[in-house]
């Protein structure tokens, strides 16, 4: 282990001294502290670099995607098993592994009635139906374990209609459009397995589940004997049968409309006029009084969905939690959803433990891996882990790396997170080759892709934010734990595609991932890397690599957002945002001297005390922006600069949220009183995250 | 400075060795590291025991209680000045005193239309008038001052009636019986100036607003910026005129009364049979068709009222924050409350200010001693200043002490906290002799008192549990922070008053406590020891003197508690007690093991981070069991053992609460449903608790 080099080093300078037995009773005490102000040790970080195996990955990723493995399917279970044996490996596993259940509320089509979609004459012959099950195209798509498409957690029904009146529908269905997901392109031999590109018969898969976690224990970990809703009045479910369907289906439907033409925005690339109906053209392939029966079986079901945490426990500071996670679930194979993430994590995890058994390293902080159960259904594994131990991460978890999807694409990095992780993750990019580049950093292939003009660094890579995408989402919006997303994606002048195109459908297989996604694997490489790098730099060095000044930047902007959208109506009804200039200017003062602070202490010789003082000041900072009061509304939501915005402007969202509302209301009204409760709740928030950041000392 | 005697040391001894180049330089790591593990100091502790100076606390009293000094009035800013000249003094200060100022609602009589109590004739004769002021027995109860007895928050109105029926009660009169206050004794002789008894015209003033906090801002600051609620539509307020009368005029209103007696539980010692009305006795003072007008012209304002703060920095963990409190203002004179409390603080930040300015002694922690503004009129100052310091607090506070009456009466310690405080008091208490004892110890004096049966440590002196009654609320209520109350008070065996009698009158005056409640001052002085030494024991323990697993005895009695009274009633509505009783368990087991690891540490050398990560988990702790969606409906309440109760039964409120409300209700009710629901809020807080008592590195 490192301490003890350092040690030994200590030692034998002692003893060329000849003052062996005086300066050992000295040493133990300076040899504890030279390891408690040990900083990251680059020359391992370069190791690990290394060692992070494309073809490891690329062998991670066929085990993990051979078979489907829906959350709580055998499946699922057979790779709880397979990290277990993984993480508690005697030569490349952590320190100890566990998994945890919860009871949850899942959504699953019917087995005996199969969910089904069909043009039916009045007198209730089935002139067309639309395919149960996608197309068997690379032996992969035909099993019984293939979930056939469904909407989850959409109610079930036989509504008969075509296009009903808005306020009339009584039944959804849902199809991803060519021109949304393949460029265009449509037939069979420019999709897959010709291409990336969806097949005809592709279905995506989705949860229609409007909040996350288990639905029926909100703010409550789904154990057995906790308190669940009945689940006839929980709220948040679709209220009317919802079924997707492929676009070879959608075509034939669509196409057959009569009506006035859809707006041009709703065009596709079909091969048709889309009308809005209702009903269908009297010389189209069904006759004009024909309808589509939409037949949706699906069945709640409560099932056990489980958590895998692997732990490296911390040599210096073991209460201070790096965690990084991603689920396990998938809706089929999941190649790149999620396996993708997952082959990367069980690489690092490998790579670090194996490290750990070999005694050559132990990271400064502890270390938590986790594999989340049940995400696709709306995040719950990682919900309920943050209700059981809500108490222990707002204490102690230093930041939280989600790594999903690790490839949709391999021109660049992507990442998204709150502005305390834009450093090190900008750090880490700038040591790591991007893959085939010639020695061109990640960080420099990133910027040609994603950049911002930063008013303090100037061209910098665009972080993007978190909105509820992935398992970060109560992390972020519920914990107030600053929480980042890594990937490689797109080159988007090659592709307007809204995701990777088979997206949540059967063709998500490690055959896809291999010819299409990424051959070579490079670049799932370079998300272990980069990732990893920032994992090693949040858990081993000594200041946390969280810089809390680049949320003076954010606040600003989000400030001038506020002012150029927001002012003039505020000004009309007499709300002043004087407070709140005044309140980010606190920050922006407090963040900087902060700043000037660790800069000083790093030249000097810190002792761990003040070490840690700073630090926690460096990681609690986003927990300071966390308000339970502040959107009663909003189920999770409590972290007063990130809440969903109904607006495009990137700004506060309650003050921002609020005007929308009270715009058209009078002067007086209560719309008008939440505006001004909203700017309170910004003030009061920002000026508390301020006085976190100003010396402790002064209180 | 207590480190530098110890640097000293250490280089001395390395002189005599002739090493002191070499050890100079590693000494000096090693002289911090033994001032980071340095324990609390017993000769300073007893030093600082004895100069607590029982003259200079009466002499602070006789100052701080020379003019009346309701909140917000300039006599209530002159003290403001008084505390900031006296903790920026050059000789005895703090490291640093500020004021700081919130504008919030308060309530006042107004000066041109006094409050009125008349008897009226049919005609609208006034017959008889109530007083409206107290009497002048001392000279000081005549100045313009002296607020005239009124029902802070009541509203405005004139009401006119006798005993109205329940449902259309117009107006309230309240006073306090002889019975309750003075023990029976109501003559002129047998009362205040010639004993410690209310006179018969003193009257208790008071808040009547339900909650705590400014009734403008909830949640919020009361900053000039903040938002503010409409005043007419806050709730809390009494819905009627109320006003407080002397039990000099009750009596006449009373003992004239006609109708049914009043219950034996009514009756009190005015010397009449307590009737319950409508309408006068025929042959009494007044005609039977005589009304009782209530002319009440109370104002709402919004007023500028102070804390003021005062610092000593800590010198190894400035970032942790023992706090020291109470309020400035008094309805009058306030001598008792809460002046008696105010004289013991400064004489104690007098000593350790000393100290600090002569170097002689440094806390480890740093404290902040505090004194709040407008707490009469609902906990303001203290409330506010939680709002504006939420974040900070919750991170940093280790415990919160507040002394407000300081001395009740002079013959018992009393103690009112959670748990892992009692532990500290009881330290405290017996190294201190009670005064006038012959040498008991406050602790043996105590226990003569107030006592009771511990599983644990078998008899041992009682704690009592936190309310609402002083500042500690929104520290123990809304922050999670470990809280307590001190005080000295009475010999049950030789009053039943509700409290000191004068309480809340004009008569609660220097010339009182001096010659009635504490002559000789001995026990203020044994108030201000027994604080100040929890206060050192908390700013300078190395391992914080939070005993934790104490919390497993009140858990354990909440269970039995809750098994005998709710039990069957929980087991006809099939929901189990076995989750809970889990959940305590594993608290039991986690805070056992927590306290082995302790000790064994304490036995060891450990490192200053190993000692800090111990403390964490003691100090947060109570923060463990803040849950702020447990009970939406009671404002800043979110401790989920410690909320109101509305039964008698000491166990866990919100599932006691729950299962009063269910109790008549069907099975499948949502009352039943919330039953559930609090069992699993509760289970939840329990063993998230639990989690964080276990060893950090197993996450």
């Amino acid at each position: 282990m490192k301490w003890v080099n350092v040690l030994g080093g200590i030692v034998g300078a002692a003893a060329l001294l000849g003052l062996g037995i005086i300066l050992g009773h000295f040493a133990i005490p300076k040899g504890t502290n030279s390891q408690h102000l040990q900083d990251l040790d680059l020359e391992i970080l370069e190791s690990i670099m290394q060692q992070l195996d494309a073809s490891r990955i690329r062998e991670n990723l066929r085990e993990l995607s051979r078979e489907p493995h829906l959350a709580s399917s055998p499946q699922d279970e057979a790779l709880v098993q397979l990290l277990l044996q993984r993480w508690r490996d005697p030569e490349s596993g952590l320190d100890s592994a566990e998994a945890s259940t919860y009871e949850v509320l899942l959504s699953f089509p019917s087995r005996e009635q199969p969910n089904r979609v069909a043009v039916v004459s009045p007198t209730g012959n089935v002139l067309f139906s639309c395919r149960q099950s996608e197309q068997n195209l690379t032996g992969e798509q035909g099993g019984p374990d293939v979930v056939p498409p469904y909407a989850a957690y959409a109610p079930p029904g036989t509504p008969q209609a075509v296009n009903a009146a808005k306020h009339g529908v009584a039944g959804v269905l849902v199809y991803t459009d060519p021109a949304d997901i393949n460029d265009g392109q449509s037939s069979t031999n420019e999709t897959f397995p010709n291409s990336w590109r969806l097949p005809p018969s592709g279905v995506e898969r989705g949860s229609y589940y409007e909040y996350f976690g288990d639905p029926l224990t909100p703010y409550l970990p789904a154990n057995p004997s906790s308190f669940r809703l009945d689940p006839d009045t929980v709220s948040g479910f679709p209220p009317i049968p919802t079924q997707p369907i492929g676009f070879e289906d959608a075509k034939i439907l669509l196409c057959n409309l009569q009506g006035a033409s859809a707006p041009a925005a709703w065009q596709g690339a079909l091969g048709c006029d889309y009308k809005l109906g209702p009903g269908f053209q009297p010389n189209g392939d069904f006759p004009a009084d024909s309808q589509v029966n939409v037949s949706v079986y699906n069945r709640l079901e409560l099932r056990n969905s489980s958590n895998v945490l692997g732990i490296i426990r911390g040599a210096v500071e073991p209460d201070r939690y790096v965690l990084y996670g991603n689920h396990r679930d998938s809706w089929v194979h999941g190649a790149v959803d999620p396996s993708s993430g997952t082959a990367v994590l069980l690489e690092l995890s490998r790579v670090l433990g194996t490290l750990l058994k070999k005694g050559t390293w132990r990271p400064r902080r502890s270390i938590v891996f986790a594999s989340w159960g049940a995400e696709e259904f709306g995040l719950i594994g990682s919900t309920e882990f943050t209700e059981e131990f809500f108490s222990k991460l707002q204490e102690r978890a230093v930041a939280y790396i989600n790594v999903d999807i690790s490839v949709f694409a391999n021109a660049t990095l992507r990442a998204q997170g709150t502005p305390p992780v834009q450093s090190v993750i900008f750090a880490a990019s700038k040591q790591i080759p991007a893959p085939s580049l010639g020695g061109l950093s990640i960080y420099d292939n990133w910027i040609r892709y994603f950049n911002r003009s930063s008013p303090v660094y100037g061209l910098v890579p665009s972080l993007g934010s978190l909105g509820a995408g992935s398992d970060y989402a109560p992390f972020i919006h519920f914990l107030g734990i600053s929480s980042m997303d890594i990937a490689y994606t797109y080159d988007r002048s090659k592709t307007s595609a809204r995701i990777y195109p088979t997206y949540h459908t059967a063709f998500d297989t490690f055959g896809y991932v291999d010819k299409f996604v990424d051959p070579g694997f490079s670049s799932h490489q370079a998300v272990a890397r980069t990732a990893g790098s920032v994992l090693l730099r949040l858990s081993d060095s000594l200041f946390l690599p969280l810089n809390v000044s680049d949320y003076g930047e954010t606040l600003r902007s989000f400030l001038q957002a506020a002012q150029q959208n927001l002012g003039v109506l505020l000004e009309q009804h007499s709300i002043s945002l004087v407070p709140l200039v005044t309140a980010v200017e606190k920050f922006e003062g407090a963040a900087g001297a902060l700043d000037q602070r660790i800069s000083a202490l790093q030249k000097a010789t810190p002792d761990p005390l003040q070490v840690r003082m700073l630090n926690d000041q460096l990681m609690l900072l986003e927990r300071t922006f966390l308000n339970p009061r502040a959107f009663p509304e909003e189920r999770y939501y409590s972290h007063v600069l990130w809440a969903p915005r109904t607006g495009s402007v990137a700004t506060f969202p309650g003050l921002a949220n609020a005007c929308s509302r009270a715009m058209n209301t009078s002067l007086g009204s209560p719309a008008w009183a939440e505006v001004q409760r909203q700017l309170s709740i910004l003030v009061v928030a920002l000026e508390g995250a301020a006085a976190t950041l100003r010396p402790v000392a002064d209180f």
